[in-house]
């Protein structure tokens, strides 16, 4: 039976303070509900800290890395998928998520959110800043949904039926 | 010698006829430059009318396909490069173009923005959305150039030194 | 921690039956050792009969799908990673395998096999077919090595080190 | 109207004489037919003098690149197109090409003609390793080819209907 696996996407690099608490908690929140937690796998950013929290909790941790080897993972990923295609792994992340999670803003984060919205999938955006909440928000009105904290996020996640 | 790419990005799906009418025309200006001209090469939307410009200035057309084959293949494609990889081939049309051209706005072109501040690359927004403007500046200022016309979007692009 | 992956590849399309039986008998194996079994994911063939036999076993299985859902997917599949990206897929198989294990063989094997070798991997090499076994090892002989049963393919996998 | 393409792939690393030899050739007639010339891109090997050839004789050359910039490229590739795939782009590169022209063997070669007898493609051998031949041919004898010189292959070319 498939597992019902939720990506966590959010900067790698520069992240918020606030952005790589809420990622921890929504790792671990992720691993309480026996769902896996996806991420782009790197020792970096909201990746790292998503995959941690899950650890944590006891949770099955997987990680779509850009790189051609491990060398750059982080530490609390248990499934490794290396797939050499730097951004375009993007692609992958998102598809292979039941629900994207978006903890924090850049340029990869919006690459994924584009993308899941591109292939038709729901993203629940837990950031504050506005005008990320609207350009998304106008982008596709009925696949984004805002979330103020991580337990929020997860509410959101099973509203929508995930992993039922 | 290689040859110099202009990557024009915009909606397949449902554009508004003044994006359109931009990309014929940007596809022109490429043409007339004698810079190629890349696009997501399928038959529609601003792929198409930029193609279509191209061709019709006598340019050089090149069209990165998503599907297997070349079946949904805009007509004004001269080179067709057939990934079959969906929208992970977005990736591709940036990291293949010399700077981007963002005419227009949907799920997948703000995927390509993103894909191309993430890279590294230059992107010229030619969209009269001000949520758009404001998001992509913000998230990245110094990659970002906002034209109002694919005049200034050309004039533009000679200003950052491409094709010398 | 990150887990071993063991990838086991063969044809999907008209496998021989001692494949099949071949490939359940891996996926036993894999599952017996603790590691986790990567395949191409499709309810299909070896795929499918190895996900079946890990299964059976109690381990865990990943499928690094082709197409854009988990529609054609195996049912004993339990991370499945949807890439979209049909046989460019194949390259991310043998990427995330600690070493693969190449059941049968058919073109998506042959290219599984050619891409492994080319990205540095170790090969084991579980065919009849001696035309196979002298190309490939005439290819690379350092990272080809041959088996004739499930239970030497283990050891062989064993020899190398990996999951040490 | 989109241009023939015609793929030639061979060894980047190690070729043989007799292999760049062929491959310059390759690329000249190709040329002299008004056909595109694909290959991989990189500055090496049977890559770089296809392309060579082909530029000699006045034609127009893609290089599929598997690098994240034109850094590795040969001087002969016209239109560049940057996958940062690795060995992923194989599948491009057969995907894109209305036949595959094999001149010479490696790993990466073999998982060319692999994944292009994958895709349904068909495949023009150039090569004097018997045991190449036998395993090809084998794997699929429909779409596998012989030829014994390059003036062989672009006959064979001709006589598949390509370019018609």
């Amino acid at each position: 039976m498939r597992k019902t696996i939720i990506g966590v996407m959010g900067p790698g690099n520069h992240p918020k303070d606030i952005d790589l608490h809420r990622a921890y908690q929504l790792g671990q929140l992720i691993a309480q509900e026996g769902w896996v937690l996806l991420t782009g796998g790197r020792k970096a950013g909201v990746m790292d800290a998503a995959s941690k929290g899950s650890q944590a909790a006891g949770g099955l941790t997987v990680g779509i890395l850009p790189d051609d080897s491990t060398s750059q993972m982080s530490e609390a990923v248990d499934i490794a998928i290396v797939t050499n295609m730097g951004s375009a792994r993007n692609n992958i992340n998102v598809l292979s998520s039941d629900v994207v999670v978006a903890c924090g803003m850049g340029t990869g984060t919006a690459s994924e959110i584009a993308l899941a919205l591109n292939n038709g999938k729901q993203v629940v955006l837990l950031t504050d800043a506005q005008d990320s909440q609207r350009f998304f928000t106008n982008l596709s009105p009925e696949q984004v949904f805002l979330a103020t904290s991580p337990e929020e996020a997860i509410k959101l996640v099973k509203e929508l039926g995930i992993g039922n």
